[in-house]
C-alpha cells in the first residue's frame, strides 16, 4: 500500500502556494482538484474584476475632461461587446499562468473530488489514497439565498458576471461588502443602470464612522444606495425582477450576488475527521499553524473562512505546505490586517480597525482630500482618511480610509504599524511635494497635535528630525 | 536705534517656513521681499507644472481608450486656450493661500531689494535696518544661457510658460532635467511638436544606467529627445529659430530653457560678509545648521543651492528659523534624499543613488513592469524599478525607478531606509492583490535571492514572517 507524504485537496492560490513549499522537500504528493483548474484569484476573483474596473474607470474620466479643456468627451462610447473580450483575454492569460504551476505534475495532478475518509484516507475517482497529511484548500463560491426566485441567467455572481457578452441595461447589485461594492461602481460607470442594496449600514468593510459616511455619500453621488435592511427578490408573472427593500421597489434586469463566499467543504467528509464542526460545517482551525486540532489535517485559504484575500491565501498556503513536510510544527505571526477595495476613492484598512480599538486609550488623526493641493489638481480632491494611534506614546495602529491613493497609503502604514513605529517617525520622512502622500501628513499632524508628546517633538513632527537637541 | 532680532530675506517656501518659527519665539522681526510675493513652488514650479502634467495626462489617456473598448477618441481635441485658463485659476488659488501668511504682518512685511551691508546691517528701500540674526532665503531662478540669441517671447522659462494665452504648434525643451522631462511629455501630450535636447546621456537626475536607459526608451517614443551634447540656439535672418546638437537641427516656434535655476544673490552683499565665496557668489554653509561661518546669518532654500526641491527649503527654512532665534545652534539630521519626478511613468530616486554607491559592497534586485499583473490591466506596464541593499546585511540603502506608481513606492521605500530596515523587514509587509507594489516585491525578492542570508530567512523573503522557528 503506497502512502503520500501529503494530499493537497484544491489548486487555487493556497493550494498552489502550499504545492511550492512540498514539492521543495518531498516528491510523494498528489494534487487533486474538482473543476476547471486555475485560481479564484485569476478566473472570477481580483484580476477579472480589476479588469472590469479599468476599463470603467477609464470610460468614466470623460467626466473630468470639460474642465481639464478638453472637447468631444460626448462622443465617447463604450463598446461593451469589445470590452468585455479585452477583460476575458487577459484573464485568459492570467489563468493561464497560474496553469503552468500544475503542468508538469503528470500523475500528481488528479481531477475529480476529493472526499476524505479519514485523517488519512482520501477517496477520489472510486479510489483510495493513502496519506500521511492532508491539506485542504478547496476555496470558497459565491453564496445565494436560497429564498431567491430562479431567476435563470439573470441571476449573475463573479462566477458568470464576467461571461456575459453584453451588458445589461439594470442590475441590482445586492451586498455593498467589498466585491458589490467595486462591481456596482464598475458597471454604473460602464453605463449601466445600477442600484446597490446593502443589509447593514457600513460598506466594503469599513467600520469608522465618518470613513464610511464618506465612501456612502460619494458612492451615493453615482449610483443609488439602499442600505440598512434586507433585500428581497421577487420575479413577477410577467417574469420582470423586482428588488424591494422598505418602501424602495426597483425592476432591473438582472441581478448581481455580493453576499460573501461561502467554503467549499460540503460533502467533502470533515465529518469524518472526529472534530466538532460549527454551523457552516466547519471545525475550528489554528490561525498560526492552520492546523485542525491536532491531527494531521491543515485548512488553508478561503476554505478556512478566516479572511479571503489573495495574500492570505498564499500565506495559508505556505504555511500548510511547511507544517505538512517539515519535522516541527512551526507558528506564524500573520501579516498586518490590510484590506483593499478597489473603488474610486479607494478604500482600505490597515492594521486595527475603528472597531476592534478601545476608544479610551487611543487619539484620531484626521484629513479631507476636498483642499488637497496635488488631488485638486488631478479632479480626484474626493474622500477621507482617519488613523489611529495609541494615546499613550503615539504608536500608530491602524487607519481607515476612502481616499485618492489610498491602496498606496495603507501599504506605507503597513510598514508603519508593522515596525511598532509612532506618528512622529513616519512624520520624519520626506513627504515630496505635490504628492497625495501630503493628505496622510496632514492626518498624521492633526494626530500629533492630539497627544501630549507632541510638545516635546514638535521638531519630529513639522519639521526636519532633530538628531542631537531632541533625542 | 532699533534692532530687530531677526530679518527675514525672501517670503518664498524656505522665507514662509522660517516666519512660522521666528514668529513663534519673537515679535522682533521683517521680512523682506523683492517682486511679487508668493512662493516659486506655488507660482511657478510645483503646483502649475503639476496642473499642466494632468491635463496633458487627462489628454494622452484617450490613447488606452481603443483597447479598453471605448470608441471616439478621435473626437476629442484639446481647447489649449482653456485648459491653461484652469491652469492658472487653481494656480491663483494656491498663490492665494501662501500670500495668506504674510498678509497679517503689517509693517513687518516689507516689499523691496534687500542688500547686506554687514552680518548686522540690511539696507532696503534706502533705509538700513539692524538686526542680530538675518536668513537669507531669496530662492532662485531659471538659468538662461547668455551666448543665445535674443528670442524675445519666444524664449520660455517656467517663470513665463504658464502665462501663455495658447500653446506654440512646437518647440524645444532644452535641458532635459527634472523640469524639462516634465514640461517636455506634458507639452507634447498636449499637441505640441516638442523636441528634447539634454547635453548629458542621463535625464532627469537619474543615476542608475538601467533606469535611465528604460526611462530615455519610453520618453523617446513620446516625442524626439536628443542626448549628450549642447544644443546652440539659432535666429536666422528670417526670424526662424534652429536648435542644433551635432548633425540634428531642429525648426520650432518658441524654446523653453529648462536647465536648471540659480540662486538669487547677485548684488545684495555677500561679499560684504567677510568669507570666501565661490564662483557663483555663495558662500559654503553648514548643511546640518545653515549657518554661514561663524556668522549670525543662515542661507537657506533654493538660494544655498543644496537641492532646489521644496519639502527641503521648508526644512531649510524651520532649521534657519529655529537656529536663529533658540539660544543654542542646533545641528539637524536631514531626512532621507528624496527625487521625484512627475512623468508617466514617474522617475523616483530615493536614499543613495546607483552613481554614489561603492558597488562592490551592494546586491541590487530589479523588476521590469512589462508583464506586471495590475499594470497590465490598467494599460500602464511600462517601466522599470532598481533597488539596492548592503550586501553584507540586506539593510536596503537606495532605489530609482521609473516605474508606474513610482511616486508611492518612493514613500514606502523612504520610510524602510529612514528605519535602517532590511530587504526582509519590507518584504514581511502585506502586499495586497493585485496592487502595483507587487512589482515591487519582486525586486525586493530578486534583491533577496542574491544575499547571502537568503537561505536562513527564506520564509521572511518569501511568505509569512515566522516568529518562533526563525528569530
Amino acid at each position: 500500500m503506497h502512502k503520500f507524504d501529503v494530499i493537497i485537496i484544491g489548486a487555487g492560490s493556497a493550494g498552489l502556494s502550499a504545492l511550492r513549499e512540498v514539492r521543495k522537500r518531498t516528491d510523494n504528493f498528489v494534487v487533486i482538484n474538482d473543476g476547471p483548474w486555475g485560481t479564484t484569484c485569476a478566473r472570477v476573483g481580483c484580476m477579472p474584476s480589476k479588469l472590469l474596473i479599468e476599463a470603467a474607470n477609464a470610460f468614466y474620466r470623460r467626466t473630468s475632461f470639460d474642465e481639464f479643456g478638453i472637447t468631444g468627451a460626448d462622443q465617447l462610447k463604450l463598446d461593451d461587446t469589445k470590452a468585455l473580450q479585452r477583460l476575458r483575454r487577459l484573464r485568459d492569460d492570467f489563468v493561464t499562468s497560474t496553469l503552468k504551476i500544475t503542468n508538469d505534475l503528470g500523475e500528481r495532478a488528479i481531477s475529480g473530488r476529493a472526499r476524505i475518509l479519514s485523517p488519512d484516507q482520501v477517496m477520489v475517482n472510486g479510489k483510495k489514497l493513502y496519506t500521511h497529511k492532508i491539506i485542504i484548500a478547496t476555496g470558497s463560491r459565491p453564496v445565494i439565498p436560497q429564498d431567491w426566485p430562479n431567476l435563470g441567467k439573470r441571476l449573475l455572481t463573479t462566477d458568470t458576471l464576467f461571461e456575459l457578452a453584453t451588458l445589461p441595461q439594470s442590475m441590482a447589485v445586492i451586498g455593498m461588502g467589498p466585491v458589490g461594492l467595486e462591481m456596482a461602481q464598475a458597471l454604473s460607470r460602464l453605463g449601466v443602470r445600477v442600484t446597490g442594496f446593502g443589509s447593514r449600514s457600513f460598506i466594503g468593510g469599513i467600520s469608522d464612522p465618518l470613513i464610511n459616511q464618506t465612501a456612502v455619500k460619494l458612492l451615493s453621488e453615482e449610483f443609488p444606495l439602499h442600505l440598512g435592511g434586507r433585500a428581497s427578490v421577487v420575479l413577477n408573472s410577467d417574469n420582470v425582477i423586482t428588488v424591494r427593500i422598505e418602501n424602495i421597489e426597483v425592476e432591473v434586469d438582472s441581478v448581481l450576488a455580493a453576499l460573501g463566499r461561502q467554503p467549499n467543504v460540503d460533502g467533502m467528509g470533515l465529518d469524518t475527521l472526529g472534530v466538532p464542526l460549527d454551523d457552516r460545517g466547519l471545525p475550528s482551525v489554528n490561525p498560526i499553524t492552520l492546523q485542525i486540532a491536532d491531527l494531521p489535517v491543515f485548512l488553508a485559504g478561503d476554505a478556512n473562512k478566516r479572511l479571503p484575500l489573495l495574500h492570505e491565501a498564499a500565506d495559508d498556503g505556505h504555511i500548510a505546505g511547511l507544517n505538512t513536510t517539515e519535522a516541527e510544527l512551526i507558528c506564524f505571526k500573520r501579516r498586518v490586517p490590510l484590506a483593499i477595495v478597489f473603488n474610486d476613492p479607494n478604500i482600505a484598512m490597515v492594521g486595527q480597525s475603528y472597531r476592534s480599538l478601545e476608544h479610551e486609550s487611543i487619539q484620531m488623526g484626521e484629513v479631507s482630500f476636498t483642499n488637497q493641493g496635488r488631488a485638486r489638481s488631478a479632479q480626484s480632491n474626493r474622500g477621507a482618511l482617519r488613523v489611529y494611534a495609541a494615546a499613550s506614546d503615539g504608536r500608530l495602529l491602524g487607519a481607515e480610509m476612502c481616499a485618492p491613493a489610498g491602496e498606496h497609503f495603507a501599504h506605507l502604514l503597513a510598514l508603519a504599524i508593522d515596525q511598532s513605529l509612532n506618528v512622529w517617525d513616519l512624520l520624519r520622512i520626506p513627504f515630496y511635494h505635490p504628492v497625495l502622500e501630503e493628505g496622510l501628513r496632514t492626518a498624521l499632524r492633526d494626530l500629533s497635535s492630539k497627544l501630549p508628546a507632541c510638545s516635546q517633538s514638535d521638531l519630529a513632527a513639522c519639521g526636519p528630525f532633530n538628531s542631537e537637541a531632541l533625542d
